[in-house]
């Protein structure tokens, strides 16, 4: 909440040096999407004023820009596979300076207590790290969650001061139909502040009642004209592009001066490599610049809209008053942040502390069932046709195949020659250790297993692999390291990532966590895998509320139908 | 605040007939700044969706706009001498469905209890008012007033549900110099939601001081590059375009699609004959558009701008969920509200239940010394030069002049043949019946006197005239009403304008305060009075924080070196 400090406008008026100044630079000015050539003066986190200011330390920007630092305005920290403090270290020298995260993943681990840590982690970050409050834990009742968040939880969550937001509410079915509980959670939300919206093609008269309810933002349109139609039934439109899906080219033909100050820019999920390599909400500037933006306009997009939307008046700009969140950069055909400032502060190079947070109480949160061996992979069956879940390169649907059962002496197998493969999901929150089975085409390994603890939404442990003795392996490999993904091949354990909080995130130097990844992907490649990442469609196979055919630890998943289902399809 | 009504969604997505539906209007939409051919059905006091719906009642609107009902982002409804009732009845047909009322005039008569007999009165109107908290009361310590607005007071009034703001921080000196008291007020504001600026021709540093304390508006720009570097420092721009000031043709260059998301209308002051004849918001609307504004921008600034500023997402927006708030017009050149709907309701015509709201604690405010006579206006003095009021026409800034004093038998006396008239501000909220007594040049009248008790801002009663005995009559005859203003030529009382309720507004047909009034002005032209409505200067003259000369019942005050001083000038 913006402060009233004497020192500030002494600083600003001019009758006081400031303690920093950055001299000579353009700094965007997103009220009127134009750019000003003067001085910003920063008295402890804020900045004093704009203009022409001294200060006991100058910073000579010759001519190079100062946006407001960005603002990613919906994203899941845990898909960096690092807590707040590390998710900064790679965000912050991409300009990232504010962030609202939906900590859904660790919700559906270890419910308010996981949330609680990441606000623990997050509160001495150099990054502002806001929360929403996980509208739908869990995603849905074919899947066993570690944790149950009711509207009393949310509630509790909603009067936490750094919790400014309901996220993403998930069931849109349940508030287009007016679901009683569902409502509730929607009108705890806007008690507190904004809810946030999730609603994939909705259009028509359902997505009038979505906005009826009082939500007032998506982050899930692929298609112009599903952008525009949200766009006027007056949901504020987050274009999104992460590392698993990417919207930004589809909708930027929606754009224009009109209608920019109801855009934002998300990422909503995005993996440690790219966000070092590539970069963060920067990259999506860049990015959206070179399809042709006004680059003012990207910036707004980045900084100004979300702070808005999300009522932080002390974010968003460069202005008297606000924090002094900043980025500056040379060339505004392409930003590149050469240096990000928090709250008065230079901070590109911001190391976490280490030892950091205590994660203790998050980890040891896999607890697979006692009696897993071999047998527990059996799929009993005889010949006829199975229903198999079809990979779709690229997205999070799924496709819900017929294929003849490979089958052998009363059990069916997997069949790689076909690339048909078993997979599980093991309950791994020790509520009783259920164990749904299934079969998958697309993920063309042979020879050996893949593992994931990280398995959307309740992540349960999911494990593929054309053997069970493989299988088992994996399994318990994440066992010991308290989760994470590997690969295993004719009974060895090729490479691990361990991602020992919540089985979700690691407390390991970030470089670390890539390196890991980078070589659980070769391993995983080395098994002939098709995809570049087999761990993102593999995570997302237990999600129960994306079409078509999913697997939980319930058994296989009709979503259509949102039921589970037999393997074999009677005749 | 949002509601979460399964009603609502019932009807949206087509399940439940609406019980009206506006069919066949073409919707302005505020969010994307285009129009689209809609019903829009409507549930209660909610819009439940915008498309194609069946309804109980059908509207059939045949191709004509739809806008959201206007919004005046800032105004003293005390300008129009009518309650919020009052107001509503003239501005209703002109299609304002919420107003932001700053009860700044009531609140230096009564204090918080005169701001609560505004907001019980607000209460049942069919239009939203929100009230913001009255930031400078009394405006100077050059003035007596009859209540003072501690910081405590602002607390309590802030807590209050339809109190959204704290209202136009006029004393910008004290916050450019940090004034403690000042800043404490500014703080609670923010504490609460928006701080509302006011400050005239600040620029440079000290404008940056001012917006790092955290208000966050102006409404007192009058030149373009005032409100460009205004709304470059992070202001929102009110465009005024009221009965006092009007800044919109000059300020309508600035306008532009890049910057309108920060820019809204208000009318500050508003007459009540203008509010009925005119229009109020639509009036600037029409103004624009006729200057070259796109009317949709227009609609927009006039919408959905001052709701986001204010945090109102329940308004601005024809949109689902929102309140049904709407305003139907024929002419997209020339917006002429022909219908205005309110929570669902069509309003346009709608007149206040009588009797309405109990005054009587506002009644019986004009306190005049017990003792006061012809002699209470005399000024002692001998030949020498006298310091002059000098009116300024069409503004409210005065001049400064130095006139030789017409001087009778020691007495410094009017000389109506210059022009030379005398002023008399009378304390009259019972604080001890001080006058204050100078010279002004530019009424013209002659043969008589008039007198008001809206007298900015402290209100006490401020006469002019040129004889000692129709001044006398003139107040006594405001003294027996309970406030008001009249004319007095020789001796007799030719018209009165009661204004019972705080000497500031009256409860009567706002036909017939309209009638009292042109009666009223009538009669000042009688007596030869130069100025359309010389009311309006008379009421300003005692506001000791505008330049350069005024008078208030302390005396007269060289507001630019901020102290009482001598009505003859000494050689």
């Amino acid at each position: 909440m913006r402060r009233t400090d004497p020192l500030l406008m002494e600083v600003a008026r001019g009758d006081r040096e400031a303690d920093k100044v950055l001299r000579g630079g353009r700094v965007i000015n997103v009220f009127t999407r134009s750019i000003d050539e003067a001085d910003v003066a920063i008295v402890g986190d804020r900045i004093a004023g704009i203009g022409r200011y001294d200060g006991a330390e100058i910073f000579e920007l010759d001519g190079a820009f100062i946006a407001p630092g960005f603002i990613d305005a919906h994203m899941h920290v845990e898909s960096t596979m690092l807590p707040p403090s590390g998710f900064a270290e790679l965000a912050l020298p991409h300009g990232t300076t504010a962030a609202i995260f939906d900590p859904h993943e660790i919700a559906n681990v270890l419910g308010i207590p996981g949330i609680r840590l990441l606000l623990q982690d997050a509160a001495d970050v150099p990054l502002d790290c806001f929360f929403a409050a996980s509208s739908c834990v869990p995603a849905s009742p074919l899947e066993t969650s570690g944790a149950v968040l009711g509207v009393e939880a949310l509630k509790e969550l909603l009067n936490e001061p750094d919790i400014i937001a309901l996220a993403e509410m998930m069931n849109y079915p349940g508030v287009v139909h007016g679901d009683g509980e569902v409502l509730q959670k929607v009108a705890a939300g806007l008690a507190h502040g904004v809810v946030d919206g999730h609603c994939p093609e909705l259009t028509g008269a359902p997505l009038q009642a979505y906005v009826a309810a009082g939500i007032s933002s998506d982050h899930e349109s692929t298609r112009p004209e599903e952008a525009m139609e949200k766009l006027a039934a007056g949901l504020w439109l987050y274009i999104r592009e992460g590392s698993a899906a990417r919207n930004l080219e589809a909708l930027l033909p929606v754009v224009s001066p009109e209608n920019a100050h109801r855009i934002c820019f998300c990422t909503d999920d995005r993996h440690p490599a790219d966000l070092r390599d590539q970069g963060h909400i920067d990259h999506v500037v860049r990015k959206a610049i070179g399809l042709g933006l006004d680059p003012v306009l990207a910036i707004c997009m980045a900084s100004l809209h979300p702070a808005v939307h999300f009522r932080l008046p002390d974010h968003g700009a460069i202005a008297a008053g606000r924090f002094a969140n900043l980025v500056v950069f040379d060339d505004l055909k392409e930003p590149s942040p050469r240096e990000t400032w928090h709250h008065g502060t230079r901070v590109t190079d911001w190391a976490a502390p280490r030892p950091g947070t205590d994660w203790s109480s998050a980890r040891g949160t896999v607890h697979l069932p006692p009696e897993l061996n071999e047998r527990s992979f059996r799929m009993e069956g005889h010949s006829g046709t199975a229903r198999v879940i079809g990979l779709v390169t690229g997205e999070l649907v799924t496709e819900d195949l017929r294929r003849e059962a490979p089958v052998d002496n009363g059990l069916v197998i997997a069949d790689p020659d076909r690339d048909l493969l078993k997979i599980a999901v093991i309950e791994r929150h020790g509520h009783g250790g259920d164990i749904g089975l299934g079969l998958v085409e697309g993920f063309g390994l042979r020879g050996g297993a893949i593992a994931s603890t990280v398995g959307h939404d309740a992540h349960n442990l999911a494990v593929v692999g054309d053997n069970d003795g493989d299988m088992l392996i994996a399994a318990k490999a994440l066992g010991e390291v308290g989760g994470g993904q590997c690969v295993v091949a004719q009974g060895e354990v090729l490479a691990v990532l361990p991602l020992p909080i919540a089985g979700l995130m690691s407390d390991e130097l970030p470089e670390r966590v890539i390196e890991q990844q980078r070589a659980l992907l070769a391993a995983a490649a080395s098994l002939g895998c098709s995809h570049g990442d087999p761990f993102m469609p593999l995570s997302f196979l237990p999600l129960s509320v994306i079409p078509h055919l999913k697997v939980s630890d319930q058994g296989i998943v009709d979503v259509d139908r949102f039921q589970i289902v037999d393997l074999l399809v009677s005749d």
